[in-house]
């Protein structure tokens, strides 16, 4: 049941805000009472909301009762200062990621209004093997999840992205000790992406990246020294943040 | 059974973002057993994620789900870099308001490292009558909710909280007129709000208020230029924006 509901959120999202119940159902793969009773229960609970059209979209009841509660909120909230100065320097886009099953989230991403092309989206997600900041967040994930990754057919996202087992095994090794990566084409040919790690504290666990998108062919030195600053900065907020 | 699902998740706040299956049982006012249950499914589905102290907490996936199918994104999106200007200019913190069940609904709260007090959270709320941004959203809101909110015993949130009805409407008619507020001490004594509406492409029905909270005897002329331009800035962006 608890399953079902979170097929029937599932099949909102942003090509897709507005849906009938009907075809809620036919994405959700339930059959159409099913489908009518749950967006009729999920509108009464306010998780969606229901326009002059009878259709439904998401209700800012489900966002807020997502946020209130959640850590990475406090990680947010922690980074966004720091990640604001990175891109009133560097002004193109500067994102923040964390591992979720598997994939790099990415919690908040800043553009500059003439920053060049970058496909992220807050509350999307890319594969840890193709961008910046998964691979940061993947030199630092514990080992079972770093084979199962890079166990797995790995998916080619331009024509430069690195798909090799091993090419990227030894790219993991140079980012755990070098603390950057610089990954050039890797999802978009005209972009390089640059990130490092964000630990929990200082010499804390790695919790997540920052990342700058930064056009192909412009030089990377001054990106990754403003996001190691930007780094501390927020290690040394969360730390004196701590409950 | 949505509802119960919805109860749970209640439970969750910035003050509580870790329990165990009990407490949560407590207080969702649900049998243990049911309560143990629906965590089980919660985490299985992913909207919960458990510790290695088997305690519970949100999951990010739930974060994920209610942000990328929502307009309210597309909105706060638009409105962050037009806030950071406000913010870079004004140096206090500058917030981003709905109305959502009668109640303002922070969508977003920027910073400065020296500003004041403010006890605004993002996905936090704060009553219609008491809040800058409230009062703009209040003023623009459908007058049978305005009639709603009004009949209600409005709660003092300071000494200075206006709570007569009669003195709110002819402040709502004075913000229709003027095209902003200025709240001084109704939410700390310390502080004054101001706000502006943002309008649904120019012209359009309000859809949020932009606000920003200043030192108690602070001058206001220059946050509240400083709002309009923003808020003109939004109103663009969304026009230029519609799919």
């Amino acid at each position: 049941m608890t399953d079902r509901v979170v097929r029937v959120l599932e099949t909102f999202d942003a090509d897709r805000t507005v849906q009938t119940a009907a075809q809620i159902g036919r994405r959700a793969r339930l059959p159409s009472s099913t489908a009518q009773r749950l967006v009729a229960d999920l509108v009464e609970a306010g998780l969606l909301e229901r326009d002059d059209e009878n259709r439904v979209r998401l209700g800012l009841r489900l966002w807020e009762l997502a946020l209130r509660g959640s850590l990475a909120l406090r990680l947010r909230q922690v980074a966004l200062p720091h990640m604001e100065r990175v891109q009133a320097r560097i002004r193109e886009h500067t994102q923040l990621a964390v591992l979720e099953q598997e994939e790099a989230l990415f919690l908040e991403r800043l553009s500059h209004p003439q920053a060049g092309a970058n496909i992220t989206r807050v509350a999307g997600r890319l594969p840890l093997h193709a961008s910046s900041a998964g691979l940061v967040l993947l030199a630092h994930a514990p080992e079972e999840v770093r084979e199962r990754v890079l166990a797995r057919p790995l998916r080619a996202l331009s024509p430069e992205t690195v798909t090799d087992a091993a090419q990227i095994r030894s790219a993991l090794v140079r980012i755990r000790r070098e603390g950057h990566v610089i990954a050039p084409g890797s999802i978009e040919q005209v972009s390089t992406g640059v990130a490092v790690p964000v630990r929990d504290g200082h010499g804390g666990p790695v919790i997540a990246a920052l990342a700058v998108v930064l056009p192909r062919e412009a030089p990377t030195g001054g990106a990754i020294e403003e996001l190691r600053l930007a780094s501390h900065g927020i290690e040394a907020a969360l730390a004196a943040s701590r409950p």
